[in-house]
């Protein structure tokens, strides 16, 4: 059960409007590494946990923490929308470039769907959906996958810090970049944690070597013309997992046969061999 | 540009038909973590990468390989579906309940879209998006979801091993689990190398620092009733980028004001406030 | 079965090309409330209809409306791009920033992928979806969907009524505006001759109120600090049902113990907890 | 900002696993009309509202309700998975036709892809999207989609309610449908109120009524063979809105002329007619 | 505008409730090659059509048999889940393995949502999406896209025809087949017209030829090893269009250079080389 | 299995930098009939195959070209956004309505999501999606998806063609239109050689003419006022396939009579009718 503060973790408060900003914006709010998907993430995550009771209030801490951040941005965009004078501009863009530039880049269906408010969307206006997120109930594949998005989103947000001058936008910005630090550091940390205790950094850790096929366990193939591929911590010596050695294969072939499929049977219609018909 | 041999990679010959397992299978074909969505996230980042050449030549060997195993497990669903009575079952599961229960679980777009195909789409039958995955430009934030998609995927294939019976299914499968094995050691071993030579490990590491609100970049708020969260490597001590110290914060306070939002202008119809009526 | 009339319900000509609006009106079109969404959610009202012939019968006589309004509106955007100087102000735009600027918001699969026609999108472009509709065989619960659906169709028409200009195009959407009129009050007529027959409003108004758990069927819980939300007709007072009294709860506690999961069995390969490994 | 409370609002707690009426329940969790929709829903009508505090707070305060919602039926839904034999189950049904039909409607991705963890997905796995919200800043329009959500939820409810045995199961629907009722009268109320104040019920109640087409505001069409729409109380008397009069047009006609396109400029390449080429 | 006859255009009426085959019956009404998809193809080709008269008029009236093509079979699911004992035998299956077998395939949205309609989703309940269709402008491309999809929806239908076994639902099948048939031979005739008017059949036909890369315009590269696809029409003699000679490529070579990017400018914040740094 | 060669397969190197085709090029990249679409079709098409082995070889060419496609078309659009100084024309563009003209069209995401790469998605954002695409295991069915496919793509191509400035650009989609001018040939060729093999054109051809209802497989039903659609090969003569003739049927009337459904069970909880209340 959750309770709700009215006050924002921290202040959302741009020095003026800018619409063509919020719509940028957006992307971190509803798009594919943005605040939505890590609160969701996070919290099916933690519905979901079997293990350690410590994971579990982890998860649910921080993405309980995203969710004031999908509220903060939600502000900060409603702001941005904020008393701006768009009907004015869009009667005057007929006559004035510069206004109708300005214009060029909003999203629409900020005036049109939602009456200046936020959205559920990208910076491109695509809604969100759970296909961006995952929680598959094995920790050390899920901190991966929160590390990952938290490094994109900050990696995003950097990105959009760049190309703001609001001094109220890049303040908040700076605070949301900031907690994406601590974020990617406990991630990080939990699994090196998790990491170590499983003994192993392939997941599933619990899943017998022996019946895997060994032997290409740790070779890497060269499948195109030329060996830059072979300059990198990956392609020798011991491997990461402390169980093997990286192998790199200059000239791989095939393991395998051709390909073949048996003809179709009659009933499903598919083409039909010439001596089959 | 590329060429096709022939040979698969590896057999992927199961002992006999199963169209049951065939639709299991597609979770790892066409599903969110499922070979497609590697193939295509390797390919895009390294047709992007516009940083040393070993990078862009890992990737598109990578990529190259997952192409490779989109095709073995194509025809390993196409086998399982091959020569399938599926037909003769149909007709007799009026009056023979064991054939419906093992019709129960059947893509039934098996049969009527693909013809006895396998198809880009997952195990409940949601075509494959382009949503699945990420190519931002940053390695290190690519390769930790490269990490992120091969732990998940390897996790899938080790369900579905669990879950086979038919000892080709399973050889093929202990293969890919191999491979990923490889690629899960190969990606830890870019990100190590890149962390290293970035001098940290938050991306983007190129952001100067005092430009984010540096005194909430270590904090852990605890935002729920107990203190399980703070029993973990990702409350106290150094944080894992070595720049600061974790901060568990048992009491988070709101750094901000409550959110207020002016009243919207009279064309957009939202609602309106009564003095503004 | 159906039959077309050639003729528009009502003209859709405006006075002159405007790709820009033309990408605006996509969104009464092909958005989550625009004229495909209202056709396709009244016909599979009306063909699922197990009622009264009377429901079926409105349901599809206003469904088939709606599939004129998608023939007017598809009409009214391809005459916008109609004749539209559009490849002349692209030659031109990279001296001439004017023309640039009115170009910032065309939808480019406007001449890419439909060749100056209409699409099945939104104005940012998302394919309409069935995601948009509703169709439970509960007519009250249907009936409310509609007028929700007409409720948001009328605002967005009434944005769009704001930021247009050409009087052709207002002309059109004041004919559209009027039909919602009408359209909104006839999904209220049907609704509260449903709620009067049903004797109740709470849907579905057939499921035995003792099987609810009664004592929190009228509570409001206010589960954020301060109880602005008490100011309302629906904290006190009688229930719109008639059958129960608002009651403001202004310290809401648990009813239920913490969530607490199993571990989960070996050949998930969740992650373990430690005595189980 | 939020607070988390580890307790859940109301138990959530089968008597035993069933992973086959799991699979049904995920409707109510992640689909179109599930708790996952209405939190997101309440809560960007809320961060977005610019009208009174009163209905901030209120939608705030039954979006934060629901996200309690969402953890309740995650855990309902894990706990079905929970020490569900699965394993044994699957290596039975090769010989043992029963256990192979309890098999037979499932979601497979509750073991391969979330490890017996709650999805946010419905009971046919499709996705959660933002397609299926609505916020668009007029609370009239947005009441009366929230009221269409509680009425489409709490019909799901009652029906997946008649289709479980589970005594747990039944008791924390029987608690979810009682919320449902709560909820219902609370929009109903809220509506209500809204319009009596502005006077009117046709969303937007701002626009001008002189802007729209007001000859045509009242009629319904009847544009099928056969008056049986003509039997209710949408086809005559009094408009609902208490501005007009319900107007049954036995024989529609077009207002319109045939539309006719212009020809396509040659630069798209549209086909051409023959004089043009 | 439309008018709707209440008849259907032919009978749809099972012998028999089968829920399981109105599951699979849902492919050909909201699949990807289903009736609403050639109905919503063929309006929006027909609106948008600004060729000659005949063509718009062809598209109208198809368009318009698709729209009772859905009401046919939203009526024949309707009626296969009509009086279905669903509750019943769901009650029975904990104790009947047959009836739990017959139920393993239905669609549990039959109940949940739709309360035993039809709905605009395909077999495995993807819903309906516009990318499923196209409407380009050009009448050649787009009567193409036409046949193609009466091809793959007559090839569905005839698939669920060597599936049923209920008469009533074969009747209704062998009509649609039929109409499939002459909507097949209607677009290959409408094909062949336009190809012979155009003077090609390279679409589009009006772009001229001199400014492709005429030398690669009819080569076949061979890309694998082996030359099996040498063996066809397609590899040698005069190229289809009659402009040309097929040209097979035994063993072709890139006409590029390798692909490489500049580094990205610091403000991105990708990856850096390291001299950059 | 597949190989990579590290040449394009024709270059794509623009003259300079230009953001905003870049976003219009994203359309054949990762459109609906973009490359993306045609690679994964071929490719999926072939692995599928069960016809003789020439039609999966030329698939698996084809499909192995379409790789190479993307791989140029990333490049290309990578190079458009290469060096682009955005950031000096975002900072400039408060003061300069000029710059602000040029980044009206931009694809946000070019920058917050790619770091400057090209992304698969088309261009207005929507991402890729395996709804796109078809693979049914009847190869006429196929090759007619392919046909269209490639009349698709060139069109979109000739229309960027159009309007583009650049002649490095110009000069890739040269080659590029040139090759689907070749595809196009193919599988016109393919198409004519299954066709005579089969000795007909109805897909599928094996279903046994007297099992559809024969007397309405040459009718074109008129369901619009005016004959136009009268004027055309499709109209009267022989049939294409040569097994009928073609027939006008000018007042076309209902088959079947009108639609009735049974009330719903009261369990579902549909609207009941008055008696069964």
């Amino acid at each position: 059960m959750f309770y709700h503060i009215k006050e924002l973790q921290y202040d959302a408060r741009p020095a003026g409007p800018d619409p063509l900003f919020a719509a940028k914006l957006q992307e971190i709010l509803g798009g594919q590494y943005g605040e939505i998907s890590v609160m969701m993430q996070y919290l099916f995550q933690g519905y979901n946990s079997r293990a350690d009771a410590k994971y579990r209030d982890l998860l649910l801490d921080v993405g309980t923490e995203e969710m004031a951040h999908v509220e903060m941005l939600a502000t900060l965009i409603a702001r941005l929308l904020d008393k701006a004078p768009v009907e004015e501009q869009d009667r005057m863009y007929r006559s004035q470039p510069v206004v109708a530039a300005v214009m060029g880049g909003t999203n629409p269906q900020h005036i049109i769907a939602s009456g200046l408010g936020a959205m559920p969307v990208d910076s491109v206006g695509n809604r969100w959906t759970a296909s961006y997120i995952g929680a598959s109930g094995n920790l050390l594949a899920d901190f991966r996958a929160n590390l990952t998005a938290e490094s994109m989103g900050r990696l995003q947000a950097v990105r959009l810090y760049e190309m703001a001058h609001d001094p109220g936008v890049k303040d908040t910005l700076s605070f949301m970049i900031a907690r994406d630090t601590a974020h990617q550091n406990q991630w990080a940390a939990a699994i090196a944690e998790l990491e170590q205790r499983e003994g192993d950094l392939v997941v599933p850790t619990t899943f017998p070597r022996h019946l895997q096929k060994q032997e290409v366990a740790y070779d890497l193939y060269n499948l195109s013309r030329g060996e830059a591929s072979k300059e990198g911590r990956w392609a020798s010596g011991p491997s990461m997992d402390g169980k093997g050695t990286f192998n790199y294969v200059a000239d791989p072939v095939p393991f395998g046969p051709k390909a073949y499929l048996h003809p179709a049977p009659y009933w499903v219609h598919d083409t039909m061999v010439p001596m089959m018909k």
